[in-house]
């Protein structure tokens, strides 16, 4: 019986990758600190958003649920990625954030010092995972070449200097919508190709086209939610620049978008992707 | 005619390797301050040690030397590497050093925030940089997982963070020993077998023995230059712990064992990695 419900999808693989994520970490890393920052953020309340995409991604183009285990390192290290990255971006001299999901900023537990290098630890065990999974060489090759490029200096890392740099200062839609894309939809866009790539699926533009624009919706929605808040006036978001209302027919136009490219795919069961989008109606 | 001695290979290749690390970052990288920031600290002034030696290894295994640019990709991956661990150690709440080579640090000349995306993006584009060279895919991907094993929380990082934990707690000898061979041999031992590797050479546990050994001796080297600047006595090196005189002996060690090492090396040509050790004796 295929799943048709994101959230149901989740369910079914979220407790299996949690322990997988946990065990794997716990038996690699033997500095204490060290394995204690890394897993502290790893597990500070994330909803693992771009790892059950990968999944999901997967499973819709064929793999078997019960065959999903397999892809749990590849999976695995897109959430040490994004885990890396929110550690970072919580940094004094990046966004400056005491607490994450209500729990202490990494730096704010661990100090300044571990917590740069917690999140260097995981930027590079995700390259070490991907080496070490069992899928054939050809996938293994591409995941990394894909996260690498969406998540490095071609991509989130390059958002991630925008935003710090131009803070304060006014940015066009233009460049507004490249800093989101670099920073927010590249990493989303890499789960959802590596996870076509992974399960031998051939085409993925209207993937790409979906990933996108659910990477951008998920920025605008974020951004709608912390709209009310006066701290964050100085921010380059689509709530400041265009005002709310404006936004939020935007990330409706995203979500049409990203559901009209998906309706496109073929040899492709949309089920799950198509669900996904609730969320942004939530 | 085989090149022989060290520096005279260094004399050949070194040009075209820094044309080449150059051209490549300024080509791929939009952002500017980014693209600076990484620039920056790739050209002030490292001698390209570690490349070179993967270089120099792949040559000794019998890679001609007009075909040494074909892993000029994986050269540089290593040295991507090596230029973010630096930046990263700068950092005020780690090493806190305002100056590295008598050119201000990265942070000083870009900011605490734009470092650590600076050192980011160099630690990322390592892996897209092997993920896209030419050499098939086996050894590409042997070398993304060296290098990530070696570099992350399972070796450099690893030590990084026993370093900056244990400021002014005297550690043991052994201790010590495990934290440079972390903090600044994994790295090295990586550039040499990734070399072996990648030019088809069957065996490498001497050349791992050597490179463990030189790995340890450029610490003890590096300590014992800088044993003689008084704000250094909380450190843990060796020459704080066991005294000058003692550090010295047990360099000497560590080239004669290096030395041991590779003498025993077979289909190799030894030339490149004796003379290599000529560094420690100047």
């Amino acid at each position: 019986m295929q799943i048709k419900k994101f959230p149901e999808f989740c369910e079914q693989v979220l407790p299996d990758f949690n322990k997988f994520l946990n065990d794997k970490l716990n038996s690699e890393i033997k500095q204490e600190t060290l394995r204690d920052a890394m897993l502290y953020s790893l597990n500070a309340g994330g909803k693992r958003v771009r790892p059950m995409l990968f999944l999901a991604v997967a499973y819709s183009c064929g793999v078997k649920l019960e065959d999903l285990p397999k892809y749990f390192d590849i999976a695995g290290a897109i959430e040490l990625i994004h885990t890396y990255s929110l550690i970072h971006d919580d940094l004094p001299e990046m966004d400056d954030s005491d607490y994450r999901r209500g729990k202490l900023a990494n730096h704010k537990k661990f100090g300044v010092g571990p917590a740069v290098l917690a999140g260097d630890g995981l930027l590079t065990q995700a390259f070490y995972w991907i080496a070490k999974s069992s899928l054939v060489t050809d996938k293994r090759m591409a995941s990394v070449r894909i996260l690498a490029h969406n998540a490095g200096p071609m991509g989130m890392v390059a958002g991630q200097m925008t935003d710090i740099t131009m803070e304060n200062k006014k940015l066009s839609e233009e460049d507004l919508t490249k800093l989101h894309k670099q920073k927010t939809a590249d990493l989303i866009t890499a789960a959802v190709t590596m996870g076509a790539f992974c399960a031998n699926h051939d085409s993925s533009k209207n993937l790409v086209k979906y990933a996108n624009s659910i990477g951008l919706a998920f920025q605008l929605k974020d951004d709608l939610n912390d709209s009310d808040n006066d701290e964050d006036d100085n921010k380059n978001t689509f709530p400041n620049l265009i005002g709310k209302e404006a936004t939020e027919v935007k990330l409706n136009d995203l979500v049409k978008e990203a559901l009209n490219a998906v309706l496109k795919e073929e040899k492709f069961d949309k089920n799950l992707l198509v669900s996904f989008l609730d969320y942004f109606r939530e």
